[in-house]
């Protein structure tokens, strides 16, 4: 197997020298601006406030914030209180405490003068990690592509929710590079318009023929048109496959099943959290209603208007027909499959 | 039976004299603005650009437009010529083809010295013949709701996409002031907003407990909560129950099914098109993508970016627990009972 390997211009995360830098994912699709981070605290912010996003992401972003942490105090405390700050900012996604605990490891083995350089260069392993995850992930799920596909997805599970070619988009590229890919449909995904902003621009740059769907149509779309599959990423995976993604891809995946379309999840190993045995338990992060009741800064419900702000759902695994992971295809979305899959070396 | 008596301070559209008055639904909620419509292209205009929309007002608005189309000409090719631009303006709504159709019968009954003014009486008894239906159907529809119920809408089906106190939201009105709902949950109904903007302003308005939805969450909601009953208006429906409704309303209909959720449609006798067999034949209107591309005039996608825009879908009769309509409740939704309903005088 060929891994996927497209080399993005603007990379979501990069490290120069001691700092970090972090593409600004709320000035996309305006414009290509970097943020620069040189502490724990600032990479908190800059995930608690969405600058980046996506599960993948998130993780290698915790993991740079953890190194940077050692930078002021390599004190076992400091770096608790640092990993215990950048754990709180999103509760769904799990590669957050992955890249944390991974992180913490790397702590203990090479306490001592250089501290803080070795947890940089953890950070560039997690990272270069999830490159090649994302190359893996996009050449196992392209072989469930078949030709002339037209293609649902929901939110961005593109190169900017990861390290590398992104995960449910990463698939897409990569069936598209092989001559498979007819349509993209993304969803705009309200609130934060991930699809429209982010899918979407990512989707043109490479020239795949794509169109934004608001996040109501997708159920007609399937039933008056060929739709061949539906791809998303994940934030979270239960031990049983449930899985935690975006909010209203739960309906989408009911809407697939309906209309017997492929539903297919990608996400690498580091998304499934073997702690938990179902999706029920799965902490589902409630955001801010104003992210609901504006648009771009602009209010578009009545003043005083209540809301709701469930960032995520979950979808049970029987609606699920595959999930594509860097170590392989877990099918059926089960129990047994999951552990089998993972069992094996990536 | 006792029908609904809730009368509102902004009618939606009123008569002064020879001049038509419409609220204009595009600057809700921010301010109450009425536009003077004295022409058919002037009103054509209106409901073209979704100043007022809404299957019924669509009806009425288009009657009020052919009546004033006899202000300037009574000759049968102008009425003609007028009646054919007025229901070029949204083809779904079957309302429009109604209203017109029956004014195009009173212009032959009254064609004379008289015309307008009788003309503009018809469209009058059109207008209070559906603020009486929707009492009607206020009425019939409360009973299927139990005490404490929390419900979910699409949409507007209030009474800015009537004449009267709305239809779906008609429903839960009276079933609020018989202390039968506990909590609505409005979908914001992309692109248009017409949830967010036009049904939260009303349920806030009479102080019903509510809150707003992105149009992805409803599904996440169902699972997580106890939704007692989905109720949506409707644009047109076929012989056979087939309801074609706002973009977003079908795949609400397939998740209430997942979850045993009951799902009602509302709308007048004049909303079915019992020429038409099924739903396949329902012309689906496909608006400009700019209004998916954009909200409130401010670019959500990539320069260039393609989108799809259908206004409305069709939701299968098999889907639908009951249609309540003025002159009684349709269930099972099938071709048997939408005509032993019909043939009912109102």
């Amino acid at each position: 197997m060929k891994p996927a390997t497209i080399r993005d211009p603007h990379p979501t995360i990069r490290r120069k020298g001691a700092v970090v830098e972090v593409l600004d994912q709320l000035a996309l699709p305006g414009r290509i601006v970097y943020r620069r981070c040189d502490s724990a605290e600032k990479m908190a912010t800059l995930i608690r406030t969405m600058v980046l996003r996506g599960a993948p992401l998130i993780g290698v972003a915790a993991a740079y914030g953890y190194a940077l942490a050692a930078k002021k105090s390599s004190s076992p405390l400091a770096l608790k209180r640092a990993a215990a700050r950048l754990l709180a900012t999103r509760p769904t996604a799990v590669n957050l405490r992955w890249g944390l605990e991974r992180m913490s490891r790397a702590a203990q083995r090479y306490k001592g003068p250089r501290l803080f350089e070795n947890l940089m260069r953890e950070a560039d392993a997690i990272r270069k990690e999830d490159i090649a995850a994302n190359a893996r992930m996009a050449a196992f799920g392209a072989k469930l592509i078949k030709k002339n596909s037209t293609i649902i997805t929901h939110c961005n599970a593109g190169y900017l929710a990861t390290a590398g070619v992104g995960t449910a988009v990463g698939v897409v590229r990569h069936a598209f590079r092989r001559g498979k890919i007819k349509m993209v449909y993304a969803d705009e995904t309200r609130p934060y318009l991930q699809g429209s902003r982010l899918t979407m621009w990512e989707l043109m740059q490479d020239k795949i023929p794509c169109a934004l769907l608001t996040d109501g149509m997708a159920a007609h779309i399937m039933k008056t048109e060929k739709i061949d599959a539906v791809f998303v990423g994940a934030d979270r995976i239960a031990a049983n496959a449930d899985t935690a993604n975006k909010i209203g891809t739960y309906g989408l995946a009911i809407a697939a099943r309906a209309h017997k379309v492929p539903f297919y999840v990608v996400a690498p190993a580091s998304t499934f959290d073997m702690r938990i045995k179902n999706g029920d338990a799965i902490p589902i992060e409630e955001r801010s209603i104003t992210e609901v009741l504006n648009i771009a800064g602009h209010s578009i419900a009545p003043r005083g208007a209540d809301a709701r702000h469930p960032a995520f759902d979950v979808t049970p695994a029987r609606l699920i027909t595959a999930i594509v992971t860097d170590r392989g295809i877990v099918k059926p979305a089960n129990r047994r499959q999951v552990k089998a899959v993972l069992r094996r070396t990536a």
